[in-house]
């Protein structure tokens, strides 16, 4: 089919079930909320070389946050031993290191949970406190006083939604998958946790010539190897691939989020081409259809 | 001493050795350097929770990079050992995933080196290259090729240069901090690795109460305990304390930032004293006195 | 009354009516649709001095906007034959000339229109093309081509909605004024015009001293004159205070901005006292009571 | 001639005399006073439409300032009688009224001077005060003090110095014209007015079918108008074009800026044409050769 004039290939994206915690970070003003959240989902692009995956979900309004502040909600996704590892130090060394946080738990509502007992760190002049209806303690720390929830829902969210923005050169490919990682980011219940939200890398699992690489370059996407590919998933007059990669708290907003993603980099000129990745259907639960994204 | 009316305290800064790697991260526009450059230093605020200490050193122009594009200079600081492994980790899953990037060396005269063999990524199809005199490996991904260097040099840098900036309130305290940061950003070989620079919650060694805490909030320098720690050192009508800790290549562009730093702080109204923090003088070898930066 | 421990005034901003058009800017990606609303909405904090009060009213997604693409809002507001003036010359210069950009009529519904005719600068080589049922020219530029509305609806809206932000210093004056901004944004209809949406320096009309000034600083709003102006508006413990100052498509949005904004200022440490500016009530026929926006 | 695989165009860009003034503005942070100097130098793409050209020469560190706070310099650019007007009502509108600003003078050295006496705003409250060796004046504003120079020096500069980077597609044109800005954004003493610093519409003086414009629409660099045109100026293969246009303080810094510029956008993939613009060379008194640049 077309869109806009690009072809949408008849292709799904396979994905995976992961652990999501999804956190609050309220601050003085927006700005701060965002740097705090930024260092915290640092170093967070892919599960495989990563310690988790992490982005920004969204900005919060005052009237969003349990303590009338802006916030920055940010997912946090990993295995569940790892997860609840990452959020502690991701918490402890980069929220509440930060100027003017607070921490609120952004699931309230899922039955599992983990503790996140930052409070020790009080050494004992932390007391607890009831902000916006939320069981928090306080730290007394250099710039006044941290305050933050200690316990966190988790569900099991997807991992791994994705498409393929296809460009007959580099810059018309980098500016569609721009315009889909602007589309996605007024998507609730979503990231996309590589650089900039965009994939500049794909990977097939293993190497053919080196035994010992968990994970090499997908040959099958490279442009520069078309001619060189037998089986090449390059098509014809296309130069540069980028991977939108979306993880989120359910298959419904990774749907929406494909969906809005794909339609936006649709709309800029020169992309051409709009697939998107699976193994074989066998390896992951999760299968989205770019046909039924219209 | 005072410096335009803030007292600057009799103290001095301890830091420590640490192994300091830098590396330049080009790409089409400097905001897509900056990009990569953002995710590969997150998650690394301090080496006590982090698995590094990592920032953003600078930006450099075309003229300065070997490719002619534009760039970013990143450090990233850990032990040896540690350190190989972060830039190997944080390289491949932030910057060769990241659009259009190249890596470099950015020590190039330095005599330890690490090897950094991403090319094996390339499964065969990678190919060597020399880009504006260094020796590269380029290899074919989705957005077409990544190029990048493999030797980085490594020096025996300082981390830990610090002072803090306290304040007649938290506002007055977090915008001196602020205009220190600023001022940090133009000195060459330094980088800040908190979030947006600044620390707001510092630490003891250990806990008085909780055996089990590595590091637990350091008492002394939080306003609101002010009275009930004995030895406090939180002068009267300070409310709000943040330090600004500092990473660099030697002992003089530490001085130099933390000259700047202090500078600027003090310029920023509700800015009212200037100290900084040591262990005694017995674990580092590094003293930075804040009289010794007028 | 009082609002997290921050006095509120019991006072009442005065408001004026003023012609406004809302102007719908989109472009390849968000990015570059704020570029041009930007240049198009600078020099234009206050209707006094500039040729009109102008500012950003907000961001839309791809599904809001007639093309499908990414897009920012702006709200002009001035007389109705200036306007219509001021509308031409800021699309003519700095939205016509900006990359990518197409521009949409923002108020659809208004039975007040001008014509904004553009496409004479065409030539002749300009066409008329349909885009999401607007009525639009075509015109060939060097990047393509610019594609416009040009019948543009404008209503009677409200211009001078505002507040005070009072704090115990500087500093915390202005991050509670950063703080309302960061919460005025999320309101539809309304812009705040001045420089990052704050007033450092408010005037009187006419000038005691210099019979040829229009306007003079308000001697008693002035925190360094408190001891020497006999009615001083200044509270004792006040050293600054900025004011925010709102536009807006109708009474409703403007009182929602105050009340969003004095809201979020009243969260921030330092801030002490929230008034808002009148002249007596007898000018302006909008009255926005600070009691009624809790 | 070729550089990186780019033609050069053998052609030169034609420039035009202006009377130039430089602007330091100082605040408490470089993001305030970067928000003060983007609202003064709005709506100043062009002198044809806008009343005067105006833009952010430069950041400056606290060392480089007179009150030792971090600073932005400005450039406006118009003739003389409208320069001083200009600059009279941006400083009075868009700076004094901006949170923490100090304003001083970027061209000390200049032998002509034009007087703007913004402290008659202070209605008799006003003194004057030296600052860093800068004979100011203090004006008693809301948030404190405004402080500031009012004898500024202009020189005669130059306006209009340009070149025109061409793409395969827009997208490549655009993010090499995106390549030059940033470039350009590193030299001193110029300029680039344009939103973002790019001009998407190029015009010619007059119409040749409406009789009434000044200026109309470039048919010779219009890419969907190839084959239209009998005398187009647009390459084979060329789909979009980006105009990057200059104003400086003398004809080295312009030059300078052309040469950075030019060589920034010929890295940028899909950007296959160099040339620049003139009117035959009889109007301009300045001409930049391209092929002088390398």
């Amino acid at each position: 089919m077309e869109y806009n004039g690009v072809t949408i290939d008849d292709e799904y994206a396979e994905a995976f079930p992961t652990w999501v915690s999804r956190i609050i970070i309220t601050a003085v003003t927006e700005d701060w909320a965002y740097r705090a959240a930024n260092e915290a989902t640092g170093f967070a692009t892919s599960a495989i070389g990563c310690p988790c995956e992490a982005g920004i979900e969204g900005f919060l309004s005052g009237d969003e946050t349990p303590d009338g502040r802006p916030g920055v909600a940010i997912l946090i996704c990993a295995g569940k031993k790892k997860l609840k590892e990452q959020v502690v130090e991701r918490l402890a060394e980069c929220v509440l290191t930060a100027p003017t946080t607070a921490v609120f738990d952004g699931l309230p509502e899922a039955e599992e949970r983990i503790a996140v007992k930052l409070h020790f760190f009080g050494d004992g002049y932390e007391y607890q406190k009831e902000v916006g209806g939320r069981k928090c303690w306080a730290i007394p720390i250099m710039n006044g006083e941290y305050v933050g929830e200690e316990d966190f829902g988790i569900v099991k969210g997807v991992a791994g939604g994705n498409f393929f923005v296809m460009g007959e050169n580099q810059m018309a490919a980098l500016m569609g998958a721009q315009a889909a990682v602007d589309a996605i980011a007024g998507v609730g219940g979503v990231i996309t946790s590589f650089p900039g939200g965009i994939v500049a890398s794909g990977s097939k699992v293993g190497s053919k010539k080196y035994k010992f690489m968990p994970a090499s370059t997908n040959e099958k996407y490279c442009p520069t190897l078309r001619e060189k590919v037998e089986d090449t998933k390059v098509p014809e007059g296309v130069k540069a691939i980028y991977e939108i990669v979306i993880d989120g708290l359910d298959e419904d907003c990774v749907k929406e989020a494909m969906a809005e993603g794909v339609r936006a980099a649709c709309m800029v000129p020169g992309v051409v081409f709009i697939s998107a990745g699976n193994f074989g259907g066998n390896l992951g639960p999760f299968k989205f259809n770019l046909a039924d994204l219209f």
